[in-house]
């Protein structure tokens, strides 16, 4: 731990959601105090943060104050303006570092390089124009998914097309944003890889979990997913491959596809995932104190798991079950304490414990 | 729930220490934000609470202040002067209630009351000078300890009588404070029980911890303890009747004498306790998130637990192994973020999970 922080240095997060909050809880948990930046009022994070700064992206002069006040920086989620980072990154250190970044926040770019590395993605092709999407269409056919290249989360950003004469208002939809066009996978189930890399090489996976969606966001991850043995040594390498490849830093979220014909990576995310909350009641060092620790520089806890869980998000009007659900034996709440209740918005998640008997 | 506190509500919380701290964490888990009132600068729990505010207990604007600003106050130590209770309480409900700080607040009260339950107590005898410390030691003989009846923790404000003669300096070590001579126990091992009560009068306990000091301070407490069935059910009978006759709403650590005679209650202290730390590891619902709940008038936890756990306190230089325990597999850390390591000093503490098998 010759790089290692010592409790009571500052970490700093970018965004001020319900990962920037688990992550800031679970820094503090080590001794760290966090600070965290954010361009919205009263940030989820901000409650549970040492400091908070209510600044946008461009602001350079506040960029450049946070992140002299921070030892090390980290991040929330992957679409940060490249501006930013620069200023930042002049300071101190990001991590997960900037090609991770680079690679992530471009769909078109990821797929390239999860595909240069020798993995299975879904079908796709490089969309800017009518003529460019019909030639997709003609080669990988339909149904398929036209997605903008950048900025898109929990099925936002995406249209389906299930015949070619869909793709004029496909690529209408897409308002002039490069896209890319995804072809289906036959799969059976998702699952997901929530792995880690220290700053020392090392590489550690939680046990994969498996993932169900409703209306194009999580719903439920449960471990153990359904996954013979060689599928899930599969997961692990393939994973432990990604994060080698980008000398990543930190945790990272893979999905895959599981198909008669093997795993399928669907994407990437460089930070802590929704499909990694089950960590906190399963495991000694959850997610969150895995990425702490990565990015501090300390050594990884090991993945494994003390029990078998079922995570559930709690979405929009799901947080009138609230009372109902803390009078139920064997589930660990967490709420996010966002003021606002919104259709689809991410309010809060359960874990329940499966005691084995 | 109808009288329950709803997401986003405040908590009030006296006491910025460790204790404050998790207390501040489970808070938010639930989606309420808090507000930490303490005399001391930068305090532990300030680094994850919403609001600090730094003021003296003999401060009446920011006292009042404090409790306008909050829904519900509760507290980490119980020596609140009783001053600034007045003021808190005029503004919104302290839970747990003035009873439960009066009656613990004071050894003597706190044994009388006990020995009023018909619960089991050490002999006891109130010192107000010479001839009632000789009179005491007369009828109850020595070994023998006498404490300051107010403000004693981890062993302060105790000294120990190993023959008559130590009486007059002992005396004078309690400085004219008012003192109660306590009688030796002839004990095989000492647990506690984390009880609680919530404000519909449900009582929840998790499961007894055995305990071992080192230096007056906690060492070490392991679930399960060593008790056969029937001191278990004691336990959690005896620790029931004193929140019951206090009318109690939250967490109250009972401190337990295993003898052959029978158990015998310690001390009770009307808050969480260092030997309900295992829980955050090896329940659903930890002792912390337990408080909160009762607080806040939501349906407590069932205080089963998932995982045997052996937790151990980090004291002042015991700060110097967290590189070596960060390694450790099945080991969760929880250091309290504070910044200077004194000897004594309670710095953090470790969870280790017991795997089975």
């Amino acid at each position: 731990m010759s790089e290692a922080l010592k409790p009571g240095a500052r970490i700093g997060i970018l965004g001020g959601g319900q990962l920037g909050r688990m992550l800031s809880v679970a820094a503090a948990r080590l001794g760290f105090a966090t600070h965290i930046y954010e361009p919205g009022a009263n940030p989820p994070a901000g409650q549970v943060a040492d400091r908070v700064t209510t600044a946008g992206y461009d602001d350079a002069e506040a960029l450049a104050e946070f992140a002299a006040s921070v030892d090390v920086i980290t991040y929330e989620f992957e679409n940060i303006p490249t501006e930013a980072l620069d200023i930042l990154e002049a300071h101190r250190p990001i991590r997960p570092g900037r090609e991770a970044l680079r690679v992530s926040q471009d769909r078109l770019t990821e797929k390239s390089f999860l595909r240069d590395l020798g993995l299975m993605t879904a079908p796709f092709a490089d969309v800017t124009d009518l003529a460019s999407l019909e030639a997709a269409i003609a080669r990988n056919g339909t149904p398929a998914i036209l997605k903008t290249r950048r900025f898109g989360y929990d099925g936002k950003g995406q249209v389906r097309l299930k015949t070619p004469e869909d793709a004029p208002a496909a690529l209408a939809d897409m308002a002039g944003a490069p896209a890319i066009l995804e072809g289906f996978v036959d799969f059976t189930h998702e699952v997901s890889v929530i792995a880690a890399r220290g700053l020392d090489g090392q590489v550690a996976c939680f046990d994969p979990g498996e993932n169900v969606h409703r209306d194009g966001i999580l719903h439920t991850t449960t471990v153990p997913a359904r996954l013979s043995a060689a599928q899930r040594t599969d997961a692990v390498l393939l994973a432990a491959r990604i994060l080698n490849a980008l000398d990543y830093v930190g945790v990272m979220g893979v999905e895959l596809f599981v198909t008669p014909a093997g795993l399928i990576v669907n994407e990437i995310a460089p930070r802590v995932h929704n499909s990694g909350h089950w960590t906190q009641n399963g495991c000694a060092v959850d997610q969150f104190e895995q990425h702490i620790r990565a990015v501090a520089g300390w050594p990884l806890g090991d993945g494994q798991r003390h029990a078998d869980v079922v995570m559930e998000n709690l979405i929009g009007a799901d947080m009138d079950r609230v009372p109902e659900l803390a009078r139920e034996r064997d589930l660990a709440l967490h709420l996010y304490g966002k003021a606002e209740v919104k259709p689809g918005r991410k309010m809060g998640h359960v874990n329940r414990i499966q005691r084995n008997g």
